[in-house]
């Protein structure tokens, strides 16, 4: 669903470049564009964009008779905890034979490189990057905010969370994801282009079903860990997800006040629960073989919040947690329409 | 002993191109310095001279009165199988708080990024380094030469060795080091440093003991294990090391004929093999506290040698071959005077 935006995002990059910007690299002839994919993961979605964005360069390039490609620097960021070797070892020789396979003996240098750190701070040298990408990362906060003691059994923003609890999380959201905006518009050169998406919402209110049920439900299974006397109350309710799902608007307000980009392309897209494949990828048909699309989701949402769970809850009730969890989500995905919401911007920076 | 001639090549980049030259990024005023560490391995080493870079530059700066320092990119490289995880997670954390703790609230910023790859084919965006490390790495050949079959029971060149295989050697070492030398004439920029120290020998006789005794050693430990009936005759006469270690009047060939650098230092070193301490950092006073320097330079010499011995030999005899390398290393030590040959240069890519 974001492809369309990638694509006319780089395609943009380098026809407008090539025409009247001053500042992009291609313009001024020079020989390199730098791509960055932010919270890359290690998996077969590593790479997915970076592989995209060389394709489509090559294509424009052959199309417009430069007979020279430029080289490619993709720099693969995620936090130092992320499996780098995993990447070089498997995904980057599959990145490169692909490329030759697809373009062959035209396939231009492509140099990979992993930059560890928390896309909330600096990570590539000012005015390095042309093209920016991130894709299920940025609903992420930098921590849990503070003044959520009053979510007492919620874990995340919920129908029953007190208003305060939502305007620390929203807060969160507006301090983190400024700083995120401040720091590529010092990375991004004038002219280049940055595509998000992330999980967010419709509705313009915080604590709306859409976005919080998924966690609902989560605290739910936790809660019957409790009734069983696996957890203690003190902990489930110290417990809270770092995490903000915007709206378009909250997500324009905080670009436009950054000030450094604008604003090309925003819109939603949703996405059923149950095309949460077992393998990581989404597959609308891989709940039509019968397999349990409880299990499925509750598998992907265990793939990114364990490490939070097992560090506050301890490893020993994850496999119960989950197996609740999965109970919770065949019963309800069984009567519901359950939804994720994605909200996609596409922005260029201002020269 | 090689820490002079980095600190001078680093000085020259900076104070010769704040004056004349015309393409380094300082004397354009441009933002950002750019430095790669070629076979960086992961440990203790891997981040000392990034981290000498960094604040010979920030002392440079602030002693011209430079209030702003430029941003720095330290790209480390190694092959894919390299332990990039353990950089990221370990060794990078210390370096910035080191640099913290060194530099105060004026450390600038350091951005670290992992190259995956053999750096014996192009790794870097053209023109996009300041200065170039690589320590310890280029004696590695990127293969076993061809046409050496008649090096019999001899693991590497030997005394015994034909004339035939010493030639086979020496023209791999001169095809991969001029391709090293034309790979990063490309990625470094008019004016930039490179610094390479390598094992190499005094002798002109690439036959020479100073640089064969090692592996003759190991040679004479491989041949222990044949007569014990644990290896195969045809499996010792198969195996060779891809290592070649030139004289000084071979890198400045090499160097001369490719064209792109010009030398400005070029020199020996000699360090005693017991100076190989067993937490892998030189220290010459640690074999006088009553430790086996025959126990040291076996566990050196393995964690290099280990993975070739086992892809060929196999894991069930590499406990007994460094057992018996341990005994003879010993023995011989005692009664000669041992030492390794390094051989530095510090280039400048020419305008």
């Amino acid at each position: 669903m974001t492809k369309p935006i990638i694509e006319a995002a780089i395609t943009e990059l380098i026809m407008c470049s090539s025409s009247s910007s001053s500042s992009s690299s291609m313009a001024r002839g020079a020989k390199s564009l730098c791509m960055a994919e932010l919270g890359c993961s290690s998996g077969p979605n590593t790479l997915i964009v970076a592989t995209e964005f060389v394709k489509i360069v090559s294509q424009l390039c052959h199309k417009h008779g430069h007979d020279q490609l430029p080289e490619f620097q993709i720099q693969l960021n995620d936090l130092p905890g992320n499996d780098f070797n995993s990447i070089f070892k498997s995904f980057a020789p599959s990145f490169h034979a692909q490329l030759l396979q697809e373009l062959g003996s035209s396939a231009p240098y492509c140099f990979l490189s992993g930059v560890p750190g928390s896309f909330y701070g600096r990570l590539f040298a000012a005015k390095s990057l042309h093209f920016v990408h991130s894709s299920y990362s940025l609903m992420w906060l930098s921590k849990v905010p503070e003044r959520v003691e009053m979510n007492k059994e919620n874990i995340y923003i919920a129908s029953t969370s007190p208003e305060s609890v939502i305007t620390a999380y929203y807060e969160q959201f507006q301090r983190d994801f400024s700083t995120f905006l401040r720091c590529r518009s010092e990375e991004v050169m004038g002219g280049g282009r940055m595509v998000l998406t992330l999980l967010g919402r419709k509705s313009e209110s915080a604590s709306s079903k859409e976005c919080c049920y998924i966690w609902e439900l989560l605290a739910l299974s936790l809660k019957e860990l409790l009734s069983q006397g696996l957890i203690e109350e003190e902990k489930l309710c110290s417990f809270n997800i770092p995490q903000y799902t915007p709206s378009l608007s909250e997500v324009n307000t905080e670009v436009e006040k950054e000030g450094s980009f604008t604003i090309n392309r925003l819109q939603l897209s949703e996405i059923a629960w149950a095309a949460c494949s077992g393998n990581g990828l989404c597959s609308p048909e891989y709940s039509k073989n019968g397999v349990d699309d409880g299990y499925n989701v509750a598998k992907c949402m265990r793939s990114v919040a364990e490490p939070l769970l097992v560090e506050h809850f301890g490893e020993s009730v994850i496999d119960q947690l989950f197996e609740n969890y999965r109970n919770i989500l065949s019963d309800r995905m069984s009567k519901e329409d359950t939804k994720f919401v994605n909200v996609t911007v596409s922005m260029t920076k201002k020269e």
